[in-house]
């Protein structure tokens, strides 16, 4: 039987989120149900419930991608998970698992579509669209479910779930290790992670931020070395230099200007998405045999991978938890950049809202 | 001493190309002497003396950096060539040979700037330029000179040195081989030697031209397969198929058509160069983890490496033989595309001509 459960999401595009009810599916043959005990807050989120993307795909909408609960049911035929466990949800649930990408480990580029945790029509409730973390429980097919290592502060685990896996996965795939230097362009929820990840792939890390207010924060998060952009010198003092740059701005940049910073086979990869073209310059591309490179979140296996890392390395996000009640509060914090690096909703709160 | 020698070359910026004689410098204790047999016709050399780099360098310029000849002379300190041998040089003769990048054998990209075959100051003999093939003989470094099998057809195996390195290095480095679905986006002097080198390498090739007219030209050179762009459709029944694009069209074009038929981690390489800039969609580029790489000629070891592969499998230029006096006329006929699929200049002709 479905069951009913205290969700905070939004009915309109651009309107503020407010309590509702969800219902959640029976656990099926393949599926495990959690109670969710933090979810993280992403940009993206916002920018789903504010109409970035479009109209809201169903109403209302409960956005939220970085689930980290405890297994309390799983479904008859379920061998990944087992009752009580520390398991974690990202930013997708399903893919076709058929197509070359899936059959690669890289659902996330499912040539069919990934089904989002959110906002997505959902193959296992044909109809129904999934509904994500900010809400008391949740039920996914196992297989899209990863565990969370128990070592792991399982509040500060949560954004690991979609911006940890979106910095490590390009780093790992693009080489950072010992001797590597990589460049972290921004410093928020996705930049703060790359530099800490980095750093525990032993990487020499240099934070590139427009101005000087974040020396102090780059400094504490581990990197190497801090440069500011904002007057365009350290394009010409750091030429040559990367071997990997992450770019986690989601805004245009002027690629010639970053791409010239990259030495020998260098790579620049954007974890940020921005929708407006931006101007590509072949002959600085050429010099050095620079590769300018997108990536999308990551795979299922590469994210459990990636949460084995980190707890390997004690890798977790800086987070601020709010109740579910401040969920708008955050939203505003966010789009003024006030928050280091990213707030976390204690599931137990989702209890208290009157729908 | 320094010999004279029959040259062609400009005088002024865009005007024709006239017989003239240079001096060659005496060899030098680590230098070799070449009589050139052959010498190829790039369209970057038309573009040189045709301004687009701006003013010519020095006055007059001699172009031409494809040679192949026969060593005469070798000096006192050189091991690499003896007199007799069959040789080639290619864009460049020297570079600083100490930064990372001459070190990791990337000479092309040389930080300090390498020395072009013709039109750059030669540290060799300061306050003169270097001058190019079109002449009878040539004086380089040893270490900038490469071994030609002979094997190889020489005439052939002139454009080998430019175009041929020039399509080779990216398809090596970005791992072409049987299996992989390789696309060549134009027909001409390089994409007619990438698309024998792909198929060399085992990979499945697929040309992408803008009109049917190639089609058989491709089917004759080798390639699996053929595809008309001009009206779009091939952009999305080719959507996520190559694992490597090798795009060397020196016009822009529009990023996002490319880079949508790149499969899982594939990568559009640009050989050919354009300064208009492209605008990228960082959509498109996140979309199965694509990179947009830039990609200059090629180190000298792996330009040797080209040419023993070249011998192996029985790669060289499809060319059309000219005498000197003819090169203005080449010129033309390359600007209205009208060569099939590389000028080579031979050597002897050179003699004849009155300055």
């Amino acid at each position: 039987m479905p069951t009913t459960v205290n969700a905070f999401g939004a009915h309109e595009t651009g309107q503020p989120l407010v309590p509702l009810t969800l219902q959640r599916r029976d656990v099926g043959t393949h599926d495990v149900k959690l109670d969710i005990l933090y979810c993280g807050i992403c940009h993206s989120d916002i920018n789903f419930v504010g109409g970035a993307f479009g109209p809201l795909p169903t109403s209302p909408l409960v956005p939220g991608h970085e689930v980290v609960g405890r297994v309390t049911e799983v479904g008859s035929d379920v061998t990944r998970h087992q009752v009580g466990d520390l398991v974690g949800i990202g930013c997708m649930v399903n893919s076709c698992r058929e197509c070359e990408n899936c059959r690669a480990g890289q659902e996330q580029y499912c040539l069919k579509g990934h089904t989002l945790v959110f906002g997505s029509p959902d193959p296992v409730e044909p109809g129904a669209h999934t509904q994500g973390g900010y809400s008391e429980a949740i039920v996914a097919p196992e297989d899209f479910v990863v565990r969370v290592p128990e070592t792991l502060d399982p509040a500060a685990a949560a954004p690991l779930l979609c911006a940890g896996i979106t910095v490590y996965a390009p780093l790992e795939r693009f080489g950072a290790r010992q001797g590597t230097k990589v460049a972290v362009v921004g410093l928020g929820g996705l930049g703060h992670l790359g530099v800490k990840m980095a750093k525990a792939m032993g990487a020499d890390v240099t934070v590139l931020s427009q101005s000087d207010s974040k020396r102090e924060a780059s400094t504490a998060l581990g990197a190497d070395h801090y440069a500011v952009t904002g007057d365009g010198q350290a394009f010409t003092e750091l030429a040559n230099t990367f071997d990997i740059i992450l770019n986690t701005v989601s805004a245009p940049v002027n690629l010639p200007d970053y791409l010239g910073m990259l030495r020998l086979h260098g790579t620049m990869v954007n974890v940020g998405v921005t929708t407006e073209p931006m101007p590509m310059d072949v002959f600085t591309l050429c010099q050095n045999g620079r590769s300018y490179v997108g990536s999308l979140f990551g795979g299922i296996a590469e994210t459990q991978e990636m949460l084995d890392f980190a707890a390997e390395h004690g890798v977790t996000a800086d987070i601020e938890m709010i109740g579910a009640q401040d969920i708008n509060t955050a939203y505003e914090r966010i789009l003024a950049s006030d928050v280091r690096y990213r707030f976390v909703i204690d599931g137990a709160t989702f209890a208290d809202l009157k729908a």
